[in-house]
This record gives C-alpha cells, sequence and structure tokens, in this order.
C-alpha cells in the first residue's frame, strides 16, 4: 500500500466511531487500562505473561540497580564495559542454556548480528513464513538468498534444502508462534537440517519462561537445546523487561560481540532493565514463578473453554497468545475491534502482512493475572 | 575475518596483559569507573554528553514512572496503546521539530522503519562512508540500491546523484560523526538533493541536545530543520535515557506506525525510559541544562588544548566526542589501548571495519562532568 493509499484507508478506520489503534493509556493494573478515548478495559494484549513487570521484587532490583549505575550504559559495552549486572545475567543465561551468551538492547539487534555477520551472499537462509519481522529483515541484509517454507511444513522445508547447492545453510524457526498459536516439531527439523548439513536458529521469544522442564522454552521442552545453533529471545515477554539475547557457541559470540556492528555500534541493555530481567530470571525458578506459570496455563485453559462458544475459528492454542480468526471480511476488522473495545475488552487485530492475506485474526494474550470475565463480554458480542 | 581467523587474533590480544575490550564495571561515577581488572579510571568513553543518566530528577522520573506502569509496555504500541508518557514525549518533541514524532525502541529501529518502509527495489540509497552502522543495515535491508560516498565530499555525492536514474532517490547522513569529530555541510547536502530530486536523512544521534540554538541538532544550527524530509535520534546520548524517535511528515509517520513492520512488531520504549527522557528534554532547555551543555563544550576545549601537546594525529574536534589517531599500526592498538587503561584512563579505540582500514584511533568522549585530570597521563604515557 502506498503512503496515499493508506492516508485514504486511515481515514476510512477514523470515520466509523474512532480508530481501534495506538489508545493512549492513563493508567493500568496487571489486567486492565484505562484508555482515554474508550474508559476502563478488561486488557487480553499484554504478552507480560508472569505479570513480572509490575512485581515488587523486579521493580526494587530496577530501582536499586539505576541509583548504581544510571539509567543507561554510557556507550558501547566493548569499550565502555559492562555493568556486575551485565556479568550475572549472562553468566545464569550460560548456566541454564549450556551455551555462551551475549545480551542486546533488543531481540532485533540479536537476529541481525547472527544472520548478518555469519551468513552473507552465496549462503541460503530458510524461514517460516509466519517467522518474527526482525529475521526478515536480518535475512535481506545479510545479502544471503532467503527462501520461504509455508508454516511448519516441513516436507516444503525439506524440499528447499535438497535443492540448494548452498555451502552455509540456515534454517529459521521460532518456539512458540504467537500468531498461530503453535509450535513447531523442532527434533524433526533438527534431523532434517543434519541430514542436510544446514545450522538452526530457534527464536524463543514467546517461549521462553513459561515451557519446557527448565523453563527455557520450546528447545527445553524437547530436551534438544544442545543441538540447536542458535537460540535467541527477547527479555519483555515472559521477564516484563526489555532486552534480547542469543546463545551460541563460545567462539561465535566471542566474534560476534568483537566484530559484529549490530553489537559493536549499539548501546548494551540499560542496567536497570538487565538488573529487572536478572531478578525476573531467578524468580522463574522458584515457587512465585512456578506458581505464577501455573496460573497462566490455568487461565489460558479458562479461556480456551469460554472461547469454544463463540462461531468463528478458535485455533486451539497450545501457547499462552491465543488467536481467533473472525467470520469477518478483513476491512471490516478494525470496526469490529473498536466495537470489542467499547464493550470493554482490549484485544490486539492482526491484518496482512503480518499475517498472510485473509489470515487476518484477533488474538487473547493470557496472562498469570488476567481477568476471564472479559472474555464472557466477547462471548455474547460474538454471538449476535 | 573468519571466525577461526577471530579466535587466533583473540588469543594474541590476550596475550599482552589482557583484553582492554569488554571490562567488568563494579562501579561508577559520572566521569570514573571501577573496573575488576584495571581498578580505578578515569572514563573518556562516556557519551552521557550532559550526564542526565544519573540526575536526581532524571532518575526520579525514571522510578515514578515504572511504579505507575510497570518496567516495559505490554506489547506492540499499535495494539496495547501506549502510555501519557509517550503521548508528551512525542507531543514535546514534535513542538520542537516541527514534525510529527514517531518513538522507537532505539533508533536502529527508527532507521530501519524509514529505510525498509518508504524505499525498495529500483530506489537508490546513498550513504556518507563514516554513517552509523545502522543506516547502512537498513539500506541492504530495503533492497535498495546502495551507493557510498567519501566522508563530506559532496562532488562525489553529486556525481552519484547525476548518474542515477533511479526514481525514488535517498542521502544518509550524520549530523554529528563520532568517529571524525566533525559534521557536514548540511545546507549544500540540501541544494544538491533539491537539484537532483532526492529526499535527506540526517541522523542527528550525537548532536541532538548539544548542539543547535534550540539543541536539536546540526540541522537546528543551520536552521535547515523544517527542509529535512527525515530526522532520527537516539535518546542514549544527550539524554542519558534509551530509545529512540523519527521526525518527518504527518502522513508518513502515520502510515510507518500502521504498517511497519521495525514499529508494529516491535515493543514501544519502555514507559520509565520514556519519562526518563522526557524529564531530559525538558531540562535541556531550562538553566540547569544549560549549565551542563556550557560546561561540556568548555571541557571539550580544555581537553583539545591539552591533546593538541601529544605526537600523533589530533582531530580538530568540532564535536564532544575527541578522536585521536595514534601513530602505532593497526595491530598494535588493543595493546595501546590497554597500556592507557592501565595507567587509569578508559577510552574508546576503534579500528576496521568500524573506520577504513588505517584510520584506526582512539576516541575521548568529554562530558560535562569529565575529569580532564586524567588527560595529562595520557600525554605524558604518548609522549614516552
Amino acid at each position: 500500500m502506498s503512503v496515499l493509499e493508506f492516508q485514504k484507508k486511515l481515514n476510512e478506520i477514523e470515520s466509523f466511531g474512532g480508530s481501534p489503534y495506538f489508545n493512549v493509556v492513563e493508567a493500568q493494573t496487571a489486567n486492565s487500562k484505562q484508555l482515554r478515548k474508550f474508559g476502563s478495559v478488561v486488557d487480553y494484549t499484554s504478552c507480560d505473561f508472569l505479570n513480572f513487570s509490575s512485581h515488587p521484587e523486579v521493580i526494587d532490583a530496577f530501582i536499586a540497580s539505576a541509583k548504581d549505575f544510571g539509567i543507561t550504559t554510557n556507550a558501547a559495552q566493548i569499550f565502555s564495559g559492562y555493568t556486575i549486572y551485565h556479568e550475572e545475567l549472562e553468566f545464569e543465561l550460560s548456566q541454564a542454556f549450556s551455551k555462551s551468551i551475549s545480551l542486546f538492547p533488543t531481540c532485533t539487534h540479536a537476529n541481525l548480528s547472527v544472520l548478518t555477520s555469519l551468513f552473507s551472499k552465496g549462503d541460503l537462509i530458510i524461514h517460516d513464513e509466519m517467522n518474527h519481522y526482525s529475521l526478515f529483515i536480518a535475512s535481506r541484509a545479510s545479502y544471503a538468498e532467503t527462501k520461504i517454507f509455508p508454516h511448519n511444513d516441513y516436507a516444503k522445508l525439506e524440499l528447499i534444502l535438497a535443492n540448494s547447492n548452498a555451502k552455509n545453510k540456515l534454517v529459521c524457526i521460532e518456539g512458540f508462534n504467537s500468531a498461530n498459536g503453535n509450535y513447531p516439531d523442532i527434533p524433526l527439523v533438527l534431523s532434517i537440517c543434519k541430514k542436510y548439513g544446514a545450522k538452526i536458529l530457534v527464536d524463543e521469544s514467546h517461549s521462553f519462561g513459561v515451557f519446557g522442564p527448565n523453563n527455557l522454552g520450546v528447545c527445553d521442552f524437547f530436551g534438544v537445546t544442545g543441538q540447536v545453533d542458535y537460540i535467541t529471545t527477547t527479555f519483555n515477554k515472559a521477564l516484563g523487561s526489555h532486552g534480547g539475547m542469543l546463545a551460541a557457541s563460545q567462539v561465535e559470540v566471542a566474534y560476534l560481540r568483537h566484530l559484529c556492528g549490530a553489537y559493536t555500534s549499539s548501546r548494551g541493555m540499560a542496567p536497570p532493565l538487565v538488573a529487572a530481567a536478572l531478578k525476573a530470571f531467578k524468580l522463574l525458578g522458584q515457587v512465585d514463578g512456578n506458581n505464577r506459570r501455573l496460573k497462566a496455563w490455568e487461565n489460558q485453559r479458562g479461556a480456551l473453554a469460554k472461547l469454544s462458544f463463540i462461531p468463528g475459528k478458535v485455533v486451539n492454542s497450545q501457547t499462552l497468545g491465543i488467536p481467533f480468526c473472525l467470520d469477518v471480511a478483513e476491512a471490516e476488522l478494525p470496526a469490529k475491534t473498536a466495537e470489542l473495545i467499547r464493550s470493554g475488552v482490549l484485544v490486539s487485530s492482526f491484518v496482512y502482512p503480518s499475517v498472510p492475506r485473509n489470515g487476518h485474526r484477533i488474538r487473547f494474550c493470557i496472562t498469570a493475572q488476567s481477568d476471564l470475565s472479559g472474555i464472557d463480554k466477547i462471548a455474547s458480542l460474538m454471538s449476535r
């Protein structure tokens, strides 16, 4: 869509009583928001799955670190050093993943770093079509050839690999897919990669912290963390902070930290965000974290049960983001979303190009502190 | 350099008494750091030019916002909304720049957003060779043709434009260049762009907050803010926070905010970082900010005077980052840097590919609270 076409579209969206996008939040709790335009709503947009962003101990760690080291690292870390908080978080994560760790200001930077520094012209990078934007952008920036297979379609993945003469091949997939509510068969993908000598990257942004025996994500769930070459994640979902990381081999992490522009030319994570992520990561393995995780999954099952009575295509979600495809035309989705907000529930609505054409959907994110009563309102509205 | 070649190189660097890179910082003040390996050092790596990262009022704003809204926005802002802090910072910046504003988690995201959403295959993006990494990566990811001209060489820039048949052309330059210590003749670049119908992007990351009558950067200094299509900046230099922004036309900002993956698929700036940036931006225009800025420039002149007695190529810096090219081979720079740290001064040392081959240099960043006594130590060490 051109900029001018967009302007016309935006005018249309505004015309049906207010855009459902970019609401100004005047106040919030863990499960509700006070929106300037629509008043109080139950919030189903939050990916702060364990509600650690407002956890008192996490906030305390965040504040203490700001007092010690200020708000931001004051230059790129290769020169200006990194704090004892950075060192401790890298250590804790390296113990958990049994890999070397590098922290990045965002997971986008981590993905850019791996793909642009370790792959280049002549190489092949293969993506699941539902991968996160940052992996596609990184792939384009690497100058490697980019190919795409349909979501979780392993036969198509194998076909691409079988037909490639590239020496260096990388397969990029996600752990939890936040728009489809499912996860890949990673052992099967690993066996295909092994057969064709391809490396594998798994972005665990939505699964890290809430899945697997050690809470590390889908690779952990399948017990294959050690076989995956590159694991990336954000800290802004389960850990309630901001920033990202790469887990990889010692020599590759050292190489990226010294020579990759996405690392050496960018600030490190701000110390308070590191301290918050560190505290949340420790809580993950304790009673508090365990209780929150159990409650989040209980809420997810409760939400699925309520949604099953609504006409429309409810995805049989295996994740804490529960997509629901509405029986409305794509063009009507913004109006339907605004109607939901007016009735007191805030949801995310995805349209093309975030999801494939005609794959438009709304998403309910469920957290440990979700208020499920809002889903009854949705059920009543949707059943009309 | 391949990963294996790097491992050999790293072993060499470690062999001369410890790498000067990635120092663990155990404690710090505005102008010194306590390094685990090297003890206490005077710090010349900080780009926290006005030392706002440790300003009590900035820290207070940071903490208050975390208590109101938690540590992070809890999803992409298009769905989950943005806080009154985001709204106020966008408003203040839009008044200052007389443009529409969008906040991004980092300036890398802002640069990615403009280049990948508004330019594509068949377009031409032209870069100054000293541009920041993020602009080159964004250019590659746009699929547009990328061309590069030597630093501030306007004749070469014009030659590239004169020989292009591309319909959409974009020239990307920086305000302050942090590795060369100078800034471009933006009115001249604008006249060239106008002649050939090219748009222009200026990344003011190092100049925003410390230069120009309204403290907005080099475009502001030349009085041409209104003629520049896209201005981007980070908030992690003069504002002492973290995050970035784009200033552009209303329709283009709205377009990016609705349709660009670098915006819609990434978290917004964390509320505490927004609140800190907002407080620092307000302080810029007050007596406190003005005094800090005057002091920073006074310190810069003092540092330049002291450095002038050192053999080697001191750049006649026009910025607060003062590069100094050493008369040593590139391979010896890490050892020289480690020697400086052992003598009690922490500096940044740039080697290829951050700077052109044989353009290796050390950089002294000067802030409002810099301790200039450390430069005497450097002078004594360098004169040997």
